[in-house]
């Protein structure tokens, strides 16, 4: 994620330090081994992007001025971030991951026993903060969306290595591991600030900006020249995951081309990882998924338009459109 | 476990085989491997003690002919399985385990990404059908004990290999990684019955219970002839995880046994493993470790005092002394 500009981050510059409080002093437990794993996968934690969302988008339906709706809103990001923070740190466990942008993972720091636990706890006290805020509509939300992130996750793992997924199984992946969570943020900010005719536009937006921006994540694996995000080019091909890249290049590879690409999906590894990227740019493919990922964008902005026009709601434009400068 | 008899399951015949149904309905996922994992590790699931005792809490406390309670517990007791056997699944990511009660595990059986994304789903799940229960003071109590319950589970790694573990510590461990869930399945029926009244008697009834049952548990490891519970004699020694057995011996060894004690804490592992048994046994370990197990099942019988008497209530008093016939 390139830097957010000064008019994404400034109108809720004040609630975004507040926010990023509460992260810390929200982790409470008595047992140090928590505390320390806990603190250091937090700190870790990147650019804040999802609860950075869930300010701005409960600003942007509400007057959170109001100072009960505006508590809530921070511990809301908070929730996000910590509900975020835990599934990357079973992720890294899940990948046998060494390295997070840059850092030692916490399997690699501690184990991965330490790693399991932790997340665990990180879920069970994004919850107990969640059932705090005492909002029957948002808990169920949370927790049929959790599920459904799980799902996800799991359904990436059942798709690693078969060649034949088709696209509409890469959405439904994507929607699980990614934008599921960026609808709570925002649809989650519109349920909490009490303005239930917002919901569906703060979700559709988030849902497509999601996707968007996973799909540049996925385009990044077979074009960043350097480890932006600590990702290396070539991971997923290494790990089998039939990604849209290669879902769209299937589709105008030739036979010999289609083969190649199907064996390394079956097998992993990057041995042919030159010859790979080649196929996935001169099939057109990037383009195709550069497109996708600029309708996707397009669409989330759309979704905005209901809502009233502010500075909050552009720089929730301005950030759907800023995770797409990363592939132009 | 040895198999409950008839006068503890009898009871509650009907809600038993009632909510073991609801379990496997309750997980409805629309991931194949979601299901086949999910439904693998809960048909593995053993006798399902934990759903056992809330059933018979929440006739103990309260008539729950009526439908809409007698509905309710059958989902909390169904619940409760189900957080159950997530902890079980990452339980043995965390040890590595390849044998659960002499089926595979299912990160032996799949892998450990499998095992660590399905015991997401189902936390995830868990708590999805205990919004759906609709109380707040329930969620409340799951949510900040599913923390606890987690943190037991670190604070016992981050003692793992410290052979200056002592007994206080030790209590603080099992009581997260055992006892806690005792208590929201006992706990929880009496709040979801609306009888507040009888919550701590319940709760205190699950705390001493299950410190008893995990007691009993530690002895086995040192004396089980057979893999009762798919247990092997020497698996907490192997590990380095010093319970209440080694705490104690190491009270009244010589310095050369207090020596060996230690260095096999520090480092794990069996060599040694006949000459500590016979340690624990000459120590007078084990019967120190007994009276502990019958003490806290005395307390959790005793703590039942406060409710009215029933073929419920006595129930719940013989799946305690059940429990301690393990060692007996």
């Amino acid at each position: 994620m390139v830097d957010f500009k000064q008019d994404i981050l400034a109108p809720v510059a004040s609630d975004f330090a507040a926010m990023d409080h509460f992260i810390q002093t929200g982790i409470n437990s008595k047992v140090p081994l928590v505390m320390s794993v806990s603190r250091y996968v937090v700190e870790a934690g990147g650019k804040r992007m999802r609860p950075l969302m869930c300010l701005l988008a409960a600003r942007a339906c509400s007057n959170v001025d109001n100072n009960v709706n505006k508590e809530a809103s921070l511990r809301l990001a908070a929730i996000i971030e910590m509900l975020h923070t835990a599934t990357l740190v079973h992720d890294d466990v899940v990948d046998e991951s060494g390295l997070r942008r840059g850092r030692p993972t916490a399997n690699a720091t501690w184990n991965n026993a330490t790693a399991v636990l932790v997340g665990d706890y990180l879920i069970a006290r994004a919850f107990d903060l969640l059932v705090s805020l005492k909002d029957f509509t948002l808990l169920q939300e949370f927790s049929s969306g959790t599920c459904e992130i799980a799902e996800g996750e799991v359904l990436q793992l059942q798709y690693q290595h078969n060649p034949d997924t088709d696209e509409a199984t890469y959405l439904k992946i994507i929607h699980g591991k990614t934008s599921r969570l960026f609808e709570l943020a925002t649809e989650g900010a519109a349920i909490l600030a009490g303005q239930p005719q917002h919901r569906a536009a703060l979700k559709a937006y988030a849902g497509h900006f999601g996707n968007a921006f996973q799909i540049v994540d996925d385009i990044l694996d077979y074009t960043s020249d350097a480890d932006i995000l600590g990702k290396n080019i070539g991971d997923d091909l290494m790990e089998g995951k039939p990604t849209l890249p290669l879902i769209a290049a299937l589709m105008n590879a030739t036979p010999d081309e289609q083969q190649l690409l199907k064996t390394t999906i079956q097998t992993g590894g990057v041995e042919s990882l030159d010859r790979i990227i080649r196929i996935v740019q001169d099939s057109g493919a990037l383009d195709y998924c550069r497109k996708r990922a600029t309708e996707e964008t397009h669409n989330a902005v759309a979704a905005l338009g209901s809502l009233p026009d502010s500075i909050y709601r552009q720089a929730l434009e301005n950030l759907a459109r800023l995770a797409l400068t990363r592939i132009s």
